[in-house]
């Protein structure tokens, strides 16, 4: 009941996207959710190898990015189509990853596929986008850095000749054991643009780029894990630049309304698949001469996490759509994460309750994803920076 | 921001009902909105008289009664066109009364044009559906009778001769004092149908009708108010069973769902005008050295005012998109009706915190906005039962 | 089992207290309730001659005002000996009523006995304390004044010659309907202590006090009502001020600190009495083959119920012991006010929704508990004033 | 300010107890709080090597196992003196590890002590009691075993001469891997106490234990993980019974009223570390122009974890008081430990989404505390089970 059917899907999702979802649904549940106790997903998520098998997998069963742009491979999904697929995708952890949809890789597809230069697209953008590398975002930093406030910003980047030189230091960086190459939030310091943040693009091996750490973390299922970087020094040549010096923060906007939203649609796809585990387990243990579910304590749990996933579900639904609509989505975007990720997370921690002590151990997926549907109450914006723009903009309208 | 504007409405509302909807929304803002102050408004409702002063104005205004079916002057309103335009009536509690979609007529008039008769159709729904008269719906008893369980039914009917003669004690009946007529449920005593629901008609002069008392309570929206009805060996002719013996609770499905759903729609439009009081309240009063709103524990408030406005709103859209669709929507509108219930209670509650010592008093609407959507958690089903209801649909898919 | 017994009062209440408090409990339950459907008590509260009835009786019963100062006939009870016998009294709405410890007089006894000189002793604080006559506390105005923000007092007191001429308007002054006298708090201005908050006395009958309007106002059980109280050129003489020139808001301190918390006891009180209600109708009233009781939708909102009353019993006991100890305990009872009013509230929103549609009816007392305690969480400083209170705390003592 | 000071303290807490607590917590933060980063603590516990290091720190600081039976060393803590120390123990996660006052060594010392044989008290009870050796307590079974419902006991004792034999399977046995001993409970088979359940001592070296497997969870905090243990002719002698054939359930009792208390006092330390790591963060780090601390959203939730910690300390401390005095005291235990359990978990919760990304890693310990307190909220009785409980008692009080 909790999953979305084919009838009420086409409320607003296209037939071919609906069709191409139940595909990847099918495949999610056949051949990824078997890898789910691989030995490769460790504490630090899911290694490079086991994601590249995956990666074959979803290409064998032609599910692979499908929101890749046209000259990637893939079918440029819409928004309300990448919700169908993308939700359907995270019904395992690994599903994402297995069709190229996970972050930080799939916003950072999106956004340069907005800005490249043809050059750039090339030789970051087509890698990326047909899986050949990953890569990694750069932007968020340790105290008193850049963190919730983008206007903290700390590295540094100034201009030596033909040079840019980066310096400074990032943290929570995912997906950086292994990414390809990285695009970095920088501020420019002297000249053009000078104190104006800017987004460059650095291929990983510059000697200038140092991960110092590999942060241990509540969350698991990002390839790559979270770390720490440091930009040393670090020369890049005058073309590094994406886009245009000074445009930083704007593309951080182009890049984050989507990218929180594709979040969403992967951890609803989470929800459905505890609510399936945590509803099958209800209907079968039993204690005090019923099974579980036919007790209310437990059976109203279920009915709120169905309600939870269903406002979730909708909300990103009129996101995708507004978006489609050409819309900027700003706070139609920043609605759907605060309701999503908090509704999400309701959905897991019910879940693991109604699991018992089962669910408070590995033996079911609802752990993990507990796990990682909490720190996605803070990642992309926490609920209170949300909830604080939204505000803002209410009373600001109300001024009038 | 947290009313609904044109171009999100076109997500599923058809150009002509969103157009409608605005003309409603100005006409409740010009017309109704100063009539909220008339003391012929009073604790047990709107008197008749200035239900009909309303009624008047919006038949100059080309807006009364759109869903009424066709026969009857109206333009038989899709369930989606009923959200648009309900919710905009529901922007003052005395719209839905002024356009003649308040609870119970609008659900009977619902329920009217699917079973009645046509001799039925005449003598009582085109009164009804046109205004010239107001209707109640008799299911509820007092303890040890029908309340969330409809199986304790205690009102009963038995065949004499040509006649019907009914015996029973109802509560809780909105609009009866002033009603034309009555739906009542019974259960059938003897004979045919034994033992089985059924509704009939009656006018509310039979000498069998008697008005116990009328209630005093929490909602003070209702015209005619919540009275206590005694039958009393009330006798009715054979014709005057509605639809077919012993289909009494098949009916009040048919009821139901679309009729809770209306309910949702008319305290949305209550929950959006809630929040344009604080909002505004919040953007000019100020405490500790700037406006409430931009103190964060005020913000945040009108930012979950917003969340939870716009679940409502997208739960309503599904659900209706859902019943025009021609399901049933049993889920869909179990679900919708708690979240928006709670919601907007929520909303109404939040509303008069911001407000403060002003919300608590009737010299804002959001005092009787509060009480009203309080009572709503309540009827047409507590969310208790549905939540059971819905888990249990949940459990029971979940165990084959 | 939610109301406190005998052996878990003893945790901190004092034997002699607590055999008060039982004498009280078994006065309210058996001479109080009766009162509660007296046509006397209406929407604007019970009246003075109700109010007066009540008060012979607990005279009679030997209960009338112990928490008054001996040398008013009282026991001047403890912090801790008041939360014993204001609970039991608050079993019923009447019942503060009639023991004569209702707010606001009962607070304005407690500021009077530290504060006044002989004189205002003899005038005012007698007859108040003996139930002679009873007080208003004129200190919130409207917008722009002094709401949840004192500093924002707009009420002015200038000296001319041996009179102080004071200006303002005031509003939802609780019991200023058949008030002997008035606490005004005003700003001076000119002269000695210009700009300083100070605190005068003044007979209600002065030819510069006016009641403009009484509130309708959510709540019901203040005698005397919420009015507008407008001074104009209302012309006191020199000894009519209270204490001191200049030390209104820390008298204000004096009097808030332990009257709030009298609030949450006498709040507590209704809230046993909800759970009461609510658990016998539990008990008895059948739905889907079983009492409510025994179905978990209604018996963990029991729980719940009596695990907020419990909170917010220890969080009263607890505070009254501190201020008995000497302290301030400005953190304690900022804490015991949220924790308390909202308590409270969440257990007659429960209670009301597990007696559902009698639940909104005042043929309980549920509907009127409801509606006060939904107040309370506003008045004596909103949630949102104490949770910034103690959180500025919180920080202020990290940042050492 | 969130955490207990000494004068608060003493509102129910001894002197003596008061001033030991004093000293476990200046131990704590001095010597066991470094060992935070120890790489001896695992995913799956404290090392049975870092437990002695911290254990031989503790003696020597005398705050080793003041709870202990006399004659074992310790003082014979009453439940009140037990709140405080434990309580500060718990600031660390290692605390209660180092003192020697961890589930389930403590709440077996505890039954122990009650229970046993003179040989048995030398034999187990003692080499506990000193930190000689470590125990676990063999309850809980997977499906279709017993889990919330102890009555579905499957594992089984029958008699065969002299000896027990004993088969079935354990699950979650926390401390299971180098525990010296078990207490194992399993239902008679035949012969006297037939169908009963019982309890047994059994040293873990028998060849009829089989530690399975060791269950990756996702609290970290037990020396000695959880553990699947099978029993596969489990021979035992006669004395192996604990306490008297058939007495198991009652002892489960005896046992568990306290033990579910001692982990709300432990986890009420986490909870205060948690705050006081979260209010310092908020203090220094800035967003948007000020500390975090000054943003409303930020220091509300600090605001609100004081509350819950207050009333968690509130609850467990009248408890405790109500243990002493020789009761059951099986509601109020209830009670509490829903309330803390709660509690603590939104504490650990909203502290970490102060600190936002930070609070996500394991740079701080409330990323280890938010996953132990997690896991509280279900075992020693999920609140489902605690709220059933609760809830059929006040219904059939409220039945009389």
């Amino acid at each position: 009941m909790s999953s979305p059917s084919a009838s009420t899907m086409s409320f607003a999702v296209p037939p071919e996207d609906a069709a191409l979802a139940e595909r990847v649904l099918a495949f999610v549940r056949e051949k990824v959710v078997p890898y789910e106790n691989d030995p490769r997903w460790g504490a630090h998520g899911p290694s490079d190898e086991l994601r590249i098998e995956l990666n074959d997998l979803a290409r064998e069963a032609g599910v692979f990015a499908p929101h890749a742009p046209k000259d990637c491979g893939g079918r440029a999904l819409s928004h309300v189509g990448q919700a169908a697929v993308f939700t359907a995708a995270g019904y395992s952890m690994l599903g994402p990853i297995a069709i190229h949809c996970a972050a930080p890789d799939e916003g950072n597809i999106s956004l340069l596929d907005k800005v490249t230069t043809p050059e750039q697209r090339e030789r970051f953008l087509k890698p990326l986008a047909t899986g050949a590398m990953r890569s990694c975002f750069c932007m968020t930093e340790p105290a008193p850095g850049a963190g919730s406030d983008p206007s903290q910003l700390k590295t540094t980047a100034r201009r030596e000749g033909n040079s840019w030189v980066i310096d400074g230091l990032k943290w929570l960086i995912t997906g950086a054991h292994g990414a390809g190459f990285a695009i970095i939030m920088a501020k420019i310091q002297g000249g053009e643009g000078d104190g104006r943040a800017t987004m460059f693009l650095a291929d990983m091996s510059e000697p200038g780029i140092r991960i110092e750490r590999t942060l241990d973390s509540l969350d698991c299922s990002f390839t790559g894990a979270h770390a720490v970087v440091r930009f040393d020094n670090l020369r890049l040549p005058a073309d590094a630049v994406l886009g245009e010096v000074g445009e930083g923060y704007r593309y951080a906007q182009v890049r984050l309304a989507p990218a929180r939203l594709t979040h969403c649609m992967r951890w609803l796809g989470s929800a459905i698949r505890a609510q399936e585990i945590a509803s099958r387990y209800a209907a079968t243990r039993t204690a005090f001469g019923k099974p579980l579910g036919e007790h209310e304590g437990v059976s109203f749990m279920l009915a709120d996490n169905a309600m939870d996933i269903h406002a979730a579900q909708l909300a990103i639904w009129h996101t995708a759509w507004t978006l489609d609509q050409g819309h900027h989505a700003g706070t139609e975007s920043s609605m759907a994460k605060v309701m999503c990720s908090e509704a999400v997370f309701r959905v897991a921690d019910r879940s693991m309750q109604i699991l018992g002590g089962l669910g408070t151990t590995r033996d079911t997926i609802v752990e993990r994803i507990f796990r990682d549907v909490r720190s996605f109450r803070i990642y992309d914006g926490p609920s209170e920076v949300h909830r604080w723009a939204i505000g803002r903009r209410i009373v600001k309208a109300a001024s009038k």
